[in-house]
């Protein structure tokens, strides 16, 4: 079968699956749920065992360090995924939610209700827990899913994906719903592309260029989780304290995710008594810090920033640094440089917090907390899909609520159009 | 200036407009849209002139009577458009509502605020009080709007869209927020769907064809308003005269659009009692029946159906009418051939009434009721822009809510990510 064909058939099985999927009652869920969990569980030692064959490739091809950790599994990361699936099966169904209900003057009942999107489309990156986490998280709001991993995690997300099929059905669901495209050939993700009569949604994530690349050539509608140029902006009436911990952390506490800090602005009015004292912070964290003219006359230590550097996505320990005259100019550097996903202002001040929030536009707009804390659980949504830098349908985490859609239920005696 | 180069032009001065439009408060955006009403009265004759000329080009066409008759503007539709706009403004602002609101166990407090999408680019046809309701909806909801109209109202629109966007500017609004493009070049669409860095949406009316193409070239994300096959499914345990009310509406009130009955299915058990008297009160009203055997031997007159005819959108005064086995049967016809626009049942069962509500998948399940009463006005939603058949984002009426997303505004006080 070549590869067209087999997406589509894995399509086509999905989205039969989901038909019946969207009826299954919340128990039999979360019962599925429940044995994916014992499942993972039970078959630690294979699936080790698998990852271990895609560690030696990985290996053999020269994969650093770093993402040949991302991609071991062990006993205790196998015993991570399925309290993870708990997790989720101990969240609340979503569908069936009324999201709001109201009467007409002519007696006519309406209601809003949520109802799983179908079948998702899910292309994402090498780490074998993100399988389990996505199948978990449509199966729980209803939706078939296809699953299509990094290639580097191929023979553990095989084996993952089929024993979640397999405890689901044991569960009286449709083994169906959980499909993985066990092919490494590219061309699968242009047919899944393609595919606008089966699936229903397309969430990408990746590297900022493969997400675009998708989201053009789609048929399919398509939930962007790409690019973070991510701002803290330290306000002339901000802590000091509050400051230093926050910028810190939105950089240095996970540096390699998109909702991590890569511009920091800071007002010129505070910058004498807080940048030099939140640049050492910094370089103790082991961040390498570029500065604009006068960031570098109150850190010398500073490298010289260019231009390119306000539009870098650095996911590493350095960080742009931007004095700026004030908080509207904070704002337009925001404007004209963010991406839309996590913005967070540092200030005592009441006006200068509430105009940020008003004025800039992003899945988050925070104050007085990290840009690390904009995520499903940190927000207590549960697991999440992504984080979405799409304005339609679903912006932020992608939770199970936003893996579904509403119909319209009416109730009347008779009414028609008059 | 070529016709791409315009489009995106149009595009970005709405875009511009976009970021003043968002913040304007809810005074300034009502005093525009009453401003707007008043200048459409001002201007009646001119616009009956402006009109003259498209008449005229429609006529010499050879364009139909029924066609001719939706692009004439009189007095009275002058006035009706207004109060339109007088009414859109009379809705709720959506820009700014607390969708939700929590705080979490670390003290963070998470509001999810409604924000407007940006810029929505809205293809439509002929009838030009679709270009004031469209712009009144993106106005109310703080978007801008690039209109493209059917070339036959080319003159009535270009003249509407300039007097809205003048009474725009007069209340304090940005008169760039309602864009027009004034030319009847079919390229003008294609380069609307390359504009993914410009337009946030975008919103295709039109025949199927034509709304299937502009969703599989689109690069900008498409909420569809197509084809609605609708099915009333009349039960064993229907009420005979509500039955025939409802079928009769349904299908006769306004054969012509999309929440017009196409297929009515009708239970066998049903079908002696309740058949020969609907099928008579439809004649009556002047609608050709296409029947299966069993609907023929119960209505003589009743034509043969062909396959061909339970997927055919007739949206004419003619029906569709099969005879079912059973509730499940008929759950299956529609799933197999309904469009997912609006499905009803009329039954006095209520375990039939929650089966087909649960089963049938449609942006409106109806029971009893008309499914001509989906619609924005009659669910008390205001003026709509179409009515969804996407699955995501919005799905049945788009009215001002649905042109909003969100954005998550945090508070904290330092908070940071363990």
């Amino acid at each position: 079968m070549d590869v067209t064909a087999l997406v589509r058939a894995k399509a086509q099985a999905a989205r039969n699956a989901a038909a019946i999927l969207a009826l299954c009652p919340t128990k039999t869920k979360n019962d599925a749920l429940a044995q994916m969990a014992r499942a993972l569980e039970e078959k630690t030692a294979a699936l080790i065992e698998a990852n271990r064959a895609d560690l030696d490739r990985a290996r053999t091809a020269g994969h650093p360090r770093a993402f040949l950790d991302r991609l071991t599994l062990t006993e205790t990361r196998v015993e991570q995924m399925a309290s993870q699936l708990r997790e989720v099966a101990a969240l609340p169904d979503p569908v069936g939610d009324v999201v709001d209900a109201w009467r007409r003057p002519n007696g006519l009942e309406i209601a809003r209700v949520r109802v799983p999107l179908g079948v998702i489309g899910f292309i994402y990156e090498s780490r074998p827990n993100v399988t389990a986490d996505a199948a978990a998280l449509c199966f729980k709001s209803g939706n078939a899913v296809l699953l299509r991993g990094g290639s580097e995690a191929i023979e553990s997300n095989t084996m993952i994906a089929a024993l979640l099929a397999k405890a689901a059905e044991k569960a009286g669901g449709p083994a169906d719903a959980i499909q993985f495209i066990d092919t490494t050939d590219r061309a699968a993700v242009a047919a899944m592309l393609e595919l606008d009569g089966l699936l229903d949604l397309v969430i990408p994530r990746g590297g900022e260029d493969f997400v675009r690349w998708v989201a053009e050539r789609s048929r399919v509608p398509v939930l962007k989780h790409d690019k973070g140029l991510v701002h803290v902006y330290v306000d002339a009436a901000a802590d000091a304290e509050m400051a230093a911990a926050i910028v810190v952390n939105a950089k240095a506490q996970r540096p390699s995710v998109c909702n991590a800090l890569e511009t920091l602005l800071v007002h010129e009015a505070a910058a004498p008594r807080l940048l030099p004292m939140i640049a050492a912070r910094l370089v103790d964290a082991g961040v390498a810090l570029r500065g604009c003219p006068k960031t570098r006359a109150l850190v010398p230590g500073a490298a010289p920033a260019s231009d390119a550097d306000w539009d870098e996505e650095y996911l590493d320990l350095v960080l742009a640094v931007k004095v700026v005259p004030d908080l509207g100019s904070a704002i337009a550097h925001i404007r004209a440089h963010g991406t839309g996903l996590a913005e967070a202002i540092v200030t005592n001040d009441l006006a200068a917090a509430r105009r940020f929030t008003r004025e800039v536009d992003a899945a988050a707009v925070l104050v007085n907390a990290s840009t690390r804390l904009v995520d499903g659980n940190q927000f207590g949504l549960g697991a999440e899909m992504g984080i979405s830098t799409s304005r339609v349908h679903a912006r932020g985490p992608v939770g199970v609520r936003e893996l579904t859609t509403t119909k319209f239920v009416v109730h009347g005696d008779g009414q028609v159009r008059e």
